[in-house]
């Protein structure tokens, strides 16, 4: 084994010493005055109750989860009882992830607030600092679990020390149970934060905004605090477990596609190249991000959005200069091959590039159909003069047109990282479009602390100006969330194609052909499921708003004197509603997402299962854009009014007719664009990961061991339509799936 | 050639002489006092004015079209210029069956108000009786027109006689024409027609019932003989067409599939049998509907819904009957295969089954989520007592969760019936299906018809117990509406998986393999094109409707005396708008329906095309689905603030503020039901006839005569990334393609 695979769990664990480091001088910032600290107290114990209370239910779905994977590791000759070790792993470190960039938020949120007092390069500073630690956080998780499993698990499982063998793919396999973890407690951060925060957003706004006239983030407003809770699980906990999976999710699918490179000439390292090329991405991707966050800096009145822009396009250039060193130092220096598709190192970088120009298009697209001022959001602010009806339908219209460019560019993406480089090159495209993941997410999470810091300045009362500083950030915070938004949906979508084509490599399978009848019924079942999962989560967020909205209204009128600011609202029964709300409505959604993978490919085999992919891939983007944006373009056609804008000559501002038509727009977009949005990007990602792990136990049998055991292909007669085509290895629960055969033909 | 083909054409103008004995019925009906007439003509010539400018534009795309298919047919040895003339006969035959729709609803509408006087059954008689003549007078235009042209191409295309040879396969290609330009009609009616409906329907609702106060069809309202024009062109003339379009397409992708199979034995048709099968099926579903249609009539005070589910169901039982004597009496005795699965007549039977279970299982899945009282339609009137936001929100969850049913039943119908006969299985349970087009779509037509004689009593201010009987048969027209997007989205999704069966087999391919990265692209681009073809016509009714609200606003002010009723409103203006509007909104969707196939499939070859077909089906299925049944939810759960509605305790009724969010889900659902929902029918089928008009000009040429002139596959380098896949027959505009791949070549 080559000693420099050594060298990315060390990257890991550097970018855990910076998160350290930093995450102590943010906490060494002034918290200001008393009222702050204590309104930042109610937010930071409010966001610990509920992820206490959603670890202890993953706790108990990980013990059930962890079960299940122990029997199929240990009835597979593929897989291995360790992959509960992987699993659990994987699931402690993106619950560990969420944890971080929480703990980090929350105090962050506050010390910027106190910061803006001073002036705003102080206030980006520590809020930027904030996000920083907690983008590092997780690239470093990420980097140092994968990396330090896969030596651990090349060592125990490859004793052959062969890159390419039977031995190294169940290493790999083993190494799923790693990305299985993080995904699988990446969902349900994304659904229940989602639920939660817009469950509270949308209560809050609805009868304090709207029925009693008070302003946002009013300390009378019972809601208020589970609504800045809800910032930070929703927002950065949710966010920070998605792309940490996203990022595992696309090194772990590179990595078992480059087992099945054919190096035509021998490399440095044993053969292992294109499996250690994505880790070695990744690690440089650290650097490449540090770099781009050191780059960060603004004057006062400065630009704060073209700061961040320079920085993340800093950093996108170093990780494309240095990939392009790492590769050709890495590949061999001749033909390399899969699955007949025949290339060369730099044919890879081609691919990197490609994933990197994929990445930034989405973004700046995105941008476009999000950002105030531009067509998009002008047509809605203009149809909100006719009334609420017209400002759902423009909006509607905007994100549904939202998808057309991001589509396009998606599918150039695919054609061209494929013809660069086959399967492997649309997986590296993935991976290099992932490596400044860290320079994201400290963009990305610096948005909802400027939110939060915006939130306390107004409860506590801080003098004008401070408002107004944070609301400059606040603002870019908007936008860098919808690119933000717009660069999840990309990785999740070439990482699920990663993961997709390495399903069917494990699977033993060659082609998934949608002329065939059940493949076709699993394409449109599979592009069913964007939609059930939208729905149950919307639905989720409007049940839990209504309970908010009454139990907003009942203090209003029962406590006295709370409108004069005189009682204390009691802030803890919102929280702990949302907490409710978020824990139980979570489990449903998750649920279809984890099982019908599995019941479809154990059912109906591989193929069946691919078409059932391929329709959760497809749909899933176009639903995941379309809301996100839909939601961007409502937000900030409301924010337009602040301003004032011109509706046929004449200004309108805050408090016109037209303004309470784009906040109707507004709240319909919030569920959108925080909760159903955003969650596709883990249901695709998520199903896919579940595919490749239970791939080895659903493989066509062609000419395998088990052939014999595989019932012969029937021919599809209609008497036999009823008869699952199961497909399962040898030792799986051969009891119960005679059971159910027995009782779906009843003969 | 067997003389029972001519029974086609024959039962074709049997239906014929019906809707014009029946239409000469209701024309005799009493018309009623002169203002209702006065009202019936501003209706009736507003809707001619339509149909002549939609026809104008139609004409000439007409032209257009017909010189490219000259051009494609003129230099192909499969194809012919004849296609010309079967695409210029199935244009006319639309338009005529749309024509001869709108002339019996405007007759009819207010005859039904004048028999309302007096009784609710002799209302229902005339107003179904006006339904009954469109849907003989749709079902026998589509039976004559395809029997009677494959008798002449059969003798002009197949000498031989034989029925499965190349001969057949051209003279079928030709009549591909007949279908394309019935459905292509039938696009711009639909899309125009749902345009023009709810930009009048939106535009006289936001001024007349919120902002003047005055209540829906108030002759006050400028904009209202605009709303009763739009349900005619859009819910009668637009269904027509579609269904027509399905109809035929149904009928002939099964006749295209039928040439595939191989007889066992001989039958006694000459081999024809599979071929003439459907046609025979369609012949006697007309006899079927006939039956039905008779059975339908109701008492005074009986249950008018109950009715015409009984008519239903007499059709589709002595279809189902009928439909086994068909098959045994025409398919031989032995074992029939296509593709390599082997059936028999039995499991022909089987698979019509199927199709008639889908098609029912569908209309009553619709009317659980959009029938008032179910648990989808109270959720979301309950929502609504929270405000406009949460309305929307609830339908919206209420929209997507109601694909989940359909889908799974679609999925089982096509697993089903390919397993009782392959892909003529498929396309043989569509046709099932499809057979009973006349009873639906007569059961279709009054919906429009009653809801027309309501807006007359109204406006012509007949006594309150008229528009009573009118609302009941408008409150049934409802329901049905709702069932009949459910059975007209079920047939557009079988009838486009047969195109697609069909297709593959016109353009010799066998598989199309989503794992291949460019088929991947092509499914993401098709499943896109439902997202902007919905963006455009939602955008188009939001845009026109402003236009509508600005002219009934200008009217309102500058006509002395319209609110006091003596100055008269100028109804021409706003019909005016809404038809300029719907034609000029009406080309770019289209334009993209019609031309995406053709660039894709001639830039990319059939395989890409054939995946960008199965992500147009997929996701236009499952967006007609989640638009159409969310609006007929908004819909109802605004109708239940009639009767009222019991809210946290508390019965709430119109004019309370939850009915005014209500108001405004119904609103937002308009353009979703009746413009964007159902155009996605007609979308999907159409871009499959397209590519099936265009299949043999892109047909893979593995060993045909063609095959030295196609380029070799190029290995998927990067380098070559831009290159397109030409392929083209070698006659086909060779200079053109050079021109491209140069261009694009930059070589």
């Amino acid at each position: 084994m080559t000693p420099y695979l050594y060298a990315v769990p060390a990257l890991g664990v550097f970018a855990l010493i910076y998160t350290w480091v930093r995450a102590g001088w943010v906490a060494r910032q002034d918290a200001g005055n008393e009222r702050m600290t204590t309104i930042a107290g109610y937010i930071a114990d409010g966001a610990i109750a509920f992820l206490t209370a959603e670890y202890k239910v993953l706790g108990l779905f990980g013990l059930i989860a962890g079960a299940f994977l122990f029997y199929l590791g240990s009835t597979s000759g593929n897989s291995s009882p360790v992959i509960v070790i992987a699993f659990l792993i994987g699931g402690v470190f993106s619950a560990l992830a969420g944890f971080i960039g929480m703990k980090i938020a929350t105090k962050a949120n506050v010390r910027t607030a106190q910061a803006a007092r001073t002036s705003l390069s102080t206030a980006l500073n520590v809020s930027f600092s904030g996000g920083s630690v907690m983008g590092m956080g997780v690239a470093g998780l990420a980097v140092l679990g994968l990396g330090a499993l896969f030596i651990v698990f090349y060592k125990m499982f490859v004793p052959s020390g062969l890159a390419n063998g039977q031995e190294m793919e169940k290493a790999l396999e083993v190494l799923t149970g790693f990305s299985l973890g993080a995904e699988s407690i990446a969902l349900f951060a994304r659904v229940g934060g989602g639920i939660y925060t817009k469950a509270a957003d949308v209560g809050a706004d609805l009868v304090g905004k709207v029925e009693a006239g008070i302003p946002e983030d009013d300390p009378r407003n019972p809601a208020t605090i589970a609504d800045n809770v809800g910032d930070n699980v929703g927002d950065v906990a949710g966010m920070g477990a998605d792309l940490f999976g996203s990022y595992v999710a696309t090194i772990l699918a590179t990595m078992v596609l480059g087992r099945e490179v054919q190096l035509g000439s021998a490399d440095q390292f044993g053969g292992l190249s294109p499996i250690f090329l994505p880790m070695a991405i990744a690690g440089m991707g650290i650097l490449a991000s540090l770099v781009g966050i050191l780059c960060v800096r603004v004057k006062e009145g400065g630009n704060v959005q073209g700061a961040l822009n320079l920085g993340n396009y800093i950093s996108v250039v170093v990780s494309a200069a240095a990939s392009y060193g790492l590769i050709m130092w890495i590949l061999p220096a001749g033909a390399l091959a899969i699955r007949g598709v025949s290339f060369d190192a730099m044919h890879v970088f081609y691919a990197v590039l490609v994933g990197l120009g994929v990445g930034t298009l989405m973004s700046i697209i995105t941008e476009y159909y999000t950002a105030m001022g531009k067509r998009p959001v002008l047509s809605i602010v203009q149809q909100s003069s006719t009334g609420h009806a017209t400002t759902v339908i423009g909006g509607l219209a905007v994100g549904m047109e939202s998808t057309v460019l991001p589509i396009l560019v998606l599918a150039a993406g695919i054609v061209l990282s494929f013809r660069a480089a086959g399967l492997y090159g649309v997986a590296i495209a993935a991976a290099g479009m992932m490596a400044t993941t860290a320079m994201q997410l400290a963009i990305d999470a610096f948005g909802p602390i400027a939110d939060n810091a915006g939130g306390i300045a107004e409860m506590s009362e801080l003098p004008k100006e401070v408002r107004e500083r944070t609301d400059v950030l606040d603002a870019v915070g908007n936008t860098t969330a919808a690119t933000g938004k717009g660069f999840a949906i990309a990785s999740a979508a070439l990482t699920s194609l990663a993961l997709f084509a390495a399903f069917m490599g494990t699977a033993h399978i060659d082609t998934i052909d949608i002329s065939n009848a059940d493949v076709l019924a699993g394409l449109f079942v599979g592009a069913m499921i964007p939609f059930i999962f939208s729905a149950l989560a919307i639905a989720a967020v409007g049940r839990a708003a209504m309970a908010m909205v009454q139990e907003v209204r009942r203090q209003f009128r029962e406590i006295p004197g709370i409108m004069e600011g005189t009682g204390r609202p009691e802030y803890e029964k919102c929280v702990a509603i949302s907490t409710n709300a978020a824990i139980r409505e979570m489990i449903l959604p998750g649920a279809i997402a984890l099982l019908t993978p599995i019941v479809i490919g154990f059912l109906f085999g591989p193929k069946v299962l691919g078409g059932l992919l391929a329709g959760v891939t497809v749909s899933g983007v176009l639903m995941a854009m379309f809301q996100s944006n839909a939601g961007g373009a409502w937000d900030n056609a409301k924010k337009s009014f602040e301003k004032g804008v011109l509706i046929d000559g004449v200004m309108q501002y805050k408090g016109s007719e037209a303004h309470k038509a784009s906040v109707t727009g507004d709240t319909v977009g919030d569920p959108f664009k925080d909760t159903s949005g955003p969650s596709m990007n883990i249901l695709i990602k998520l199903m896919s990961i579940v595919s490749l792990v239970i791939a080895p136990h659903i493989a066509e049998h062609a000419g395998g061991p088990g052939a014999s055991a595989a019932p012969a292909p029937a021919p599809p007669r209609f008497e036999q339509a009823f008869r699952p085509r199961v497909r399962y290895s040898e030792t799986l629960v051969p009891a119960a799936a005679r059971l159910l055969r027995t009782a779906l033909h009843r003969e």
